[in-house]
């Protein structure tokens, strides 16, 4: 391990004083010469047939450009999410989207697009176009949608009735043994909600097409290189020829434009193809809303097994996930989900069944946690429930039966770290756990606290192919341009690699500078998802700095007259480890290679592993009993983030997570109604938590630094979300004696749930 | 060597549909958000000392956003010519310019400059800016400035009175003793005038600085990577923090911007750092010609001794050339004079002493050639005379004397192919060569024939420091990025560069994309100049390629089961070269690796060395005796290319070259008046030759596959534009018995010597 100088420092943020000063340049800002502005009809039903499309009004009003719908583009299938491009042999892909199909699936899917030279000539050339539909029938619910009676989607499905993707199946053990040896078998379901990403820059596109035909996209994406391969796949050119680029920054994401910024990129692509001109694609926040990816729903059922002393024996996990529309994600979420919930434990018998439903809702697809939030929620639910059925204290039943490592799990890589029993009791202590049970909740107040736990991961292997590489380049006054493929979404991606790569090189973090987010000057990498580029993209950088300090020593061993293992780094010199007073700045250095031919380059190239992430939340929470409203007075998220490379940065995102799991927990639910539309598809009736309902948050950091990565990093940019729901659950439990299976547990269904337990 | 399947092919270059439909893009088209327009007050003056400068009514002009002069920005001497970031030790960069300075030195010199919202505002603002001058004797002869008396421009120089670098002295054997053997001994002193490179698009750069200090300079430059560092030096900061990119497309160089555009780029910077917004400055053609560098002109006198057989025995060169006010390139244009003159011919006994002057003129530079011209001109018209004098015939004394494989000459890497006499042969079969002499000349036009050789460089060094790295990636579907800091100025560079990766990968050109001239996306490159980008960063890219092959080699040795050294790529398939039905296509190869976590990443590092192009030029001509005028019948240039990687590209710059060089031969040249004022500097005064006067042009290739470069490439960049003054000079002579040892021939000149040599 270095001797850290930059590493574990809070340095300014690189993009802090762009954004401070609102002069940070965005998709929407970006502004080409004769660029066009596009706009998208959806359609007003959840299932029709497109039986005519008459675009001659809308092609004659001036200022249109061009007017497209699924008889004058590409007929190739593809899938918005960059599932397509990483999907691990033995699964397939699945393809199942077009830009525009002749059959609509849900509300707000695509029906025509044109460009315009202004947004309202847009507008108005979409209102000139007819479409006649056939209206199908159209349903729902994940189990509605799996019955015979119910409308097939896309035909026939090898998985079985409006099942996307294979199903997952994990295994390990024998968990009917198991349920038989157990002294007690809990059985709970739990019902999670539509919950949206609500990142603050919508989805968005410009797209340039050259006369020659290669096609550059600024995007919101959260990953060039795959959205790359989509684009140039569905409008069948060489990979090549296709640049895809963060303008350079990126309005959040959530996971949101994993691949494609919902249909963003292809329509702008589509539009400027015919137009001849640039067009920007901007969705709004309706559109955002109705048209783009969702976190699944679903149904969560957990069984489990348990000895008298807490020990578990057995579980056994099923879930049913509604896809929505189209199958963005579908396949890997509940593969998430089901291989986090029965990782965060011990237990020898193990199983887990589950897979998503085509509906005609909204496609669902990633969102920050990816099916654990789900899983955590339900499992970390139980485990209360069970430690207030065998009457052991909550900390104590989850330190017992945490997973160590080298304890077997069903992942097919190690867990070879935890700092979960030091996060638990730093929590514990924070949120003062012992004056739980303690309160007056005599009156219409009802007061408690609650703890759940959590783990994650740190990169997106097993789920999917994973891998990154980086370019380093010394200039000749020793400053170093670091370039890698992820977008920095506004977590501070660029920031920590840029640290990591100084804290290698033993330069100052100041004279790094960090080029992201385009395909056309990085090297291939998956992009920022699954919390994973400080642990991957980091890993990258870290061997091409790596590489590139052999090349200094080898050349400085000539000028300090000494042999390339006896010579170091620090400061920005390079000096003889045996006589220190050896010195020579690497500017020197850097400017006589030049002067004799010669660049410094480093090239990263990793396949990563995975690290667990652990984490304990508590959550201190009142109750009104008279309205059902929760308010929460303070949440603890104590985190193992392997090693801080940012605190700051880390401390960020914990709290970051922290409020979008209390929306989780309470208030956010997209709402369709009978007719398959959304209800609540703006800021105004969505509602996330605002400043007005964010608690205290303390979030406090340990580091565990695990062997798989040369900093002992582990991810930390979902993890935050990922136990809240059900640390508040159980305070709500603690504060009412009511559990609730349901989440968000809004007022009125706190306050109806409390009404039902007086009754019964 | 490689079967070739891309390479020696005219496949469509790849900016060609871009450019005939008006859509590529240049510096000039770019357009920024809240982008403000730049504007230069300009010296009025040869030399002055400015008193007083007061800007208070530009500052108040409504639209204007900065305003400025010496007063307000760096103090950081600096080169705009690229040699400030090459030379060799143990010369040393001279630096003898500042954004603006106190003292003006020539007229056109910079004073201040003006950023407004619209180019009207900022010219008007300029109009109000009161400027007062002392004015300072000044000087515009080199011989003149080296005269006690003359006003020393840049107070003491080490090298003499106005020497602004180092004196370039080249010696081989004893050229006194050489003489003493000699039979006969020519002595002649030769003029050549200042040209102007004309390129299309004139200096042009727009600068924007983020909040944070991070500069992006789009720009004309013809060297991206250097003038990143010049910038980054000029204004303090770490060059990893400057991005210099061509927007991607250049309307041609010819020299003129290797290093800075001018001052286009930090008079951009300065007033995008004051103002807080991008700041575009484009020259007008005038601006151009007066404030940007021009060929050198000079004074060339060559003493040469022979034996009766014609044999070469002693050499002696001597050149003075006129720097104008500052050292852009002044130091290396004489050295390569002197170099490129001595090593045209093997002679045992050669020296040169050659050097530029400081006088109050526009500073002169880098243009096609290099000094080349200037020699060649005196050289081979001095070779003409010498074959007169002893009744050989011009060929044969020119074959008898090449230089061939293995001869001593003065420079430092070997002459290691030659396809010169071959040149020859085949011009004199296309131009008639036997016909000369049997025109009937008897009336008032005359008819002639004549011939020059040349050589030039392949590369800069070792005339400054060279090298080349490019980026090769792989996407996964076999198709390939190519990444490569030289910028295509419009000669075709990025296609060829493709070309050899293509040949080398064994793909379809139509897979490779490339990406050139910008920083940020692409290694160290020194960039487009001496004849460079085919030979050194082609050289860089079939490196790249060779290391990706093997990693692709490697890679499918598993696919194919056979061992990596037993595999071989054609037509974008893998096979194994024992079994050749054992086939892949690349695409499911490099798919296959991506799903591994594998891309394939070639990086090409090369310090080139160096390899002599040759050419034979024959001119026909016609001389109206009556007027003066004459009239290019024909023109033949045989090139030694080397290897033609797409011959139609190599016969263009040939064909390019030499229109340019009829220019320089027969109208070309600014001229000065006596208060140092250009008196034709523009399009309509300076005579470029147009397509009425361009003749039928033959260009011819001969491939002596040079054994320094994979692909025996050789330079053909400015090959064009070196022997044409002579071979029509000689042609002139041929026609009308009139030996001109200055250029251009001008009507007027010619007809006044017609005039003089019918007196003598």
């Amino acid at each position: 391990m270095y001797k850290m100088s930059v590493v574990g420092k809070n340095v300014r943020k690189l993009d802090s004083v762009e954004k401070v000063t609102g002069t940070a340049n965005f998709t929407t800002d970006v502004e080409l010469p004769g660029m066009l502005f596009g706009r998208t009809l959806r359609s007003p039903y959840p299932h029709a047939r497109i039986v005519n499309i008459d675009t001659t009004a809308a092609e004659k009003l001036e200022g249109v450009k061009a007017v497209i719908s699924y008889k004058n583009t590409s007929r190739v299938l593809f899938n918005t999410a960059a599932t397509s491009t990483f999907t691990l042999p033995p699964m397939m892909p699945v393809l199942d989207q077009y830009i525009f199909d002749s059959v609509v699936r849900y509300v707000g899917d695509e029906v025509a697009a044109v460009a315009a030279v202004t947004e309202e000539i847009a507008e108005r050339a979409l209102s000139l176009i007819k479409v006649e539909y056939e209206i199908l029938p159209a349903v729902f619910d994940p189990l509605e949608a799996l019955k015979d009676e119910a409308p097939a989607l896309h035909g026939e499905c090898e998985a079985g009735k409006n099942i996307p993707a294979e199903k997952i199946h994990l295994e390990m053990g024998d968990v009917e043994k198991g349920f038989a040896e157990a002294d007690f078998v809990f059985e709970h379901t739990f019902k999670v909600p539509v919950q949206k990403q609500t990142q603050m820059e919508t989805q968005a596109a410009v797209a340039q097409v050259t006369k020659d035909g290669k096609i550059t996209v600024y995007s919101t994406t959260q990953t060039p290189h795959p959205s790359r391969r989509i684009l140039a796949s569905i409008f069948e050119i060489p990979y090549s020829k296709v640049r895809v680029l963060n303008p350079p920054y990126v309005g959040g994401g959530f996971g949101v434009r994993i691949g494609l910024s919902a249909k963003a990129e292809p329509i702008a692509v589509a539009l400027a193809l015919q137009a001849k001109k640039p067009v920007k694609v901007v969705y709004t926040r309706t559109e955002d809303f109705i048209a783009s990816d969702t976190r699944h729903p679903g149904y969560i059922t957990v069984k489990t097994g348990v000895k008298k002393d807490g020990t578990l024996v057995s579980r056994k996990m099923h879930a049913i996930l509604n896809s929505g529309a189209y199958c963005t994600w579908s396949g890997e979420t509940p593969g998430v989900l089901g291989a986090m919930g029965l990782s965060m434990y011990r237990c020898e018998n193990q199983m887990y069944d589950g897979h998503s439903v085509y509906t005609n809702t909204t496609p669902t697809g990633a969102m920050r946690g990816f099916g654990n939030p789900q899983a955590m929620f339900a499992i970390d639910s139980q485990m209360d429930i069970i430690a207030e059925e065998l009457g052991i204290d909550a900390l104590e039943l989850r330190i017992k039966n945490m997973m160590r490592p080298g304890d077997k799990w069903v992942l097919p890589y190690q867990c070879q770290s935890t700092g979960l029993e030091e996060c638990i009791k730093n929590g514990a202590e924070e949120i003062g756990w012992n004056q739980k049970g303690s309160f007056d909740n005599s009156g219409r107040f009802k007061r408690g606290i609650g703890v759940a736990v959590g783990t994650h991961v740190s990169n997106a292997w097993p789920f999917c192919g994973d891998y990154s590489n980086a370019y380093l380049t010394m200039q000749q006054d020793g400053s170093v341009n670091l370039a890698a493929g992820v977008p920095d979404l506004g977590t501070g991606t660029a920031t920590t690699l840029a640290q990591m790569a100084a804290e290698v090189l033993g330069i100052s973090f100041e004279k790094v500078s960090v080029t992201f987010g385009d395909t056309e000057s990085t090297p291939f990498d998956i992009g920022s998802h699954a919390s994973r580029t400080c642990y991957a993209s980091g890993a990258a950088v870290v061997a091409a700095a790596n590489e590139m300090k052999a090349q200094i020593f080898e050349y400085a061993s000539k000028l300090l007259e000494t042999y390339s293992d006896k010579i170091d780094i620090e400061e920005d010199h390079v000096y003889s480890t045996e006589r220190p007073e050896q010195r020579i700045s690497l500017f020197q250095v850097a400017e006589r290679a030049h002067l004799a031919g010669i660049q410094f380059i480093g090239v990263g190239k990793v396949i990563p592993q995975n690290a667990p992430p652990y984490m304990a939340h508590f959550a201190d929470v009142e109750v009104d009993t008279h309205t059902g409203q929760i308010s929460v007075i303070k949440m603890v998220g104590v985190h193992d983030v392997g090693r801080a490379i940012h605190p700051q940065i880390c401390e960020g995102q914990i709290e970051g997570g922290i409020v979008q799991g209390i929306g989780y927990a309470l208030s956010e639910e997209v709402i369709y109604d009978k007719n398959g539309k959304q209800v609540n598809n703006n800021f105004h009736k969505y509602m996330i938590p605002t400043s007005m309902d964010v608690p205290e948050i303390k979030a406090i950091l340990v580091e565990s630094n695990d062997p798989s990565h040369p900093f002992g990093v582990k991810g930390v940019g979902e993890t935050g979300l990922v136990p809240t729901a059900a640390a508040i659950a159980n305070a709500v439990y603690n504060a009412t004696g009511v559990r609730m299976h349901e989440i968000p547990i809004t007022a009125e269904r706190m306050f109806k749930a409390i009404v039902k337990n007086k009754n019964n």
